[in-house]
């Protein structure tokens, strides 16, 4: 049976607080962004803005501006920053669709599908470029050292996905090591720099870290969760995208252990091999919910929900801090 | 009749003297670069290391050194941006052998055809991240500003290039302007960091700029040169990939405007259209030479490498000076 652990945060499971707060300088940060994938060479904004404007929810820059207010940043900083944070996000989704090879991304075509895969490696870069020359127009070594190490931890998470791809040994540990660097580094990024910029006290900076830390690796279980069912499709999702790549996710890791001899060699055969069917995403699905998979990513994705409104606590009672908690029951609430 | 303007630089054409002037300095750049490349996921190092140690001249981060060592600078940032400069460098080859789909690279197989393109693309993002990281390090933000700007103008570069690819109407500006971005930017950051970080005055540091852009430009364009013959085996690429990838060079450029209309129509078919046969490079060969379009081109880089020995003149003799005198003229003789 299903045993789920009752989050224990604010009853409204919604970002919309937090959209209504950081409005006014989100509608800068947009026009930052704008401004900044011009180029004469028509290419980038073509490229950059079909992915930019396609309707992506910006909860990274959100998080960077939200904790930049918590902390009582009164500067501008924030606005760059937060602008080069939602750069690097896009980058990071151009690589990763000629790394996934992928068809679709946000419910529409992908980038490297309508202009080729090398727009989408070049572009990414040229957002990689502009994102650092962002930071650096800010001023704070501090930002520029969060961000930069950040980027290198987030490609190393990536390969460190590579070389465990396909691989069905991969233990939870391990599972968790990958979506640390690829997901959850940004978002925690994203947080630190805020309070960095404010010049507040390191317990802050680590406090701000930590809830995006563990947002971010949240966030990550509820999308492999929703990967093989829920409310994917409204999400823009493809259900099965992840089994038919051989991915391994936290689900998978959790039914290949539980399993019998018989249904590893399943996920060994469809996911290590690729020997998949058209019935196999609905086998993959009945040997998940037979062992709880899913309901029990679910329950460690409330786990490092309730780590990252912990990670609050030393901030006095605020309309933001209330926002933010209620960010987290919105990243879990997805799953169902 | 081929018309060679004589190159009035330092008769001796090497390297030499600057790999002997910077040998200290390098040997800790060398240090720098095998730990950075170090990461407990194996596959980061492996791939890194197949490139950077093929047997590259690492001639950017040697002007790093040297333009360092020039200005009277005695701190030791210049070892980090050195190493810097060189993983952008490499990154930008992982990228760009996604891009073009290259199987060779430095006379090995590229690392995409060892590990695939997703190895090369997040392996080249975990350079660059890296890179960031040892420039934050450093703690100019004069050096950070020039090097990112530089990242992000290298990527516009490389994405006009793609939008130009097949096109034979390209001009000779707009290819200039394509290979100033892809190309020289990279040189010229490289050299205009050493003033930067030695604080010296705006002159000095535009000075070294120019002397890096201008040599970038000649570096590329005597590569363009070699890519349809002489020394090119030699030096461990293939002759006729320029041609067969449908690469818009200046020898193409050239030879296209001065020719007739069935020798444009030759142009368009090969490149445009990519219908290439195996005589078709030998033709490629005759038209260029029958249009003197190597000699100008070979012309053209003299032309640049004497901007950037002249961009020198503001700095008093020294062994150093000579040294760089002698790497421009190093850089053109590669051509014969």
């Amino acid at each position: 049976m299903a045993v789920i652990v009752p989050f224990e945060g604010p009853s409204t499971a919604s970002i919309d607080q937090l959209v209504e707060l950081v409005a006014a300088d989100m509608e800068r940060v947009n026009a930052t962004i704008l401004s900044r994938t011009g180029s004469d060479v028509t290419m980038i904004p073509e490229v950059a803005n079909h992915l930019i404007s396609s309707g992506g929810k910006r909860l990274r820059p959100m998080l960077t501006l939200a904790m930049a207010n918590l902390t009582g940043y009164t500067g501008d900083g924030h606005i760059k920053l937060a602008a080069a944070v939602e750069f690097m996000h896009t980058a990071t989704l151009l690589h990763d669709d000629v790394v996934d090879e992928s068809e679709m991304r946000r419910g529409k075509k992908s980038a490297r599908m309508l202009w080729g895969n090398e727009a989408s490696v070049l572009v990414g870069d040229f957002l990689l470029g502009q994102a650092f020359r962002m930071m650096v127009e800010v001023g704070s070594l501090r930002a520029l050292d969060i961000l930069s190490s950040a980027s290198a931890t987030i490609a190393e998470g990536e390969v460190m996905q590579l070389a465990a791809a396909k691989n069905t040994a991969t233990t939870e540990d391990e599972y968790l090591a990958v979506i640390r660097g690829k997901t959850a580094e940004l978002f925690a990024a994203a947080c630190e720099v805020g309070p960095a910029i404010a010049n507040r006290p390191k317990p802050e900076q680590s406090a701000c870290r930590s809830f995006g830390m563990n947002i971010g690796i949240a966030f990550q279980l509820i999308d492999d969760v929703l990967d093989y069912g829920g409310k994917a499709a409204k999400l823009g999702k493809n259900v099965g995208d992840d089994f038919r790549e051989g991915k391994i996710t936290l689900p998978v890791v959790l039914a290949f252990r539980r399993g019998n001899d018989a249904e590893r060699e399943f996920w060994i055969k469809s996911l290590e091999r690729g020997e998949i069917s058209d019935a196999d995403l609905d086998q993959a699905i009945k040997l998940m919910t037979k062992h709880r998979a899913l309901d029990d990513t679910i329950q460690r994705a409330h786990h490092y929900g309730a780590m990252a409104v912990d990670a609050l606590a030393l901030f006095p009672s605020s309309p933001m801090k209330t926002a933010l908690e209620q960010v987290v029951a919105f990243c879990l609430a997805r799953s169902h």
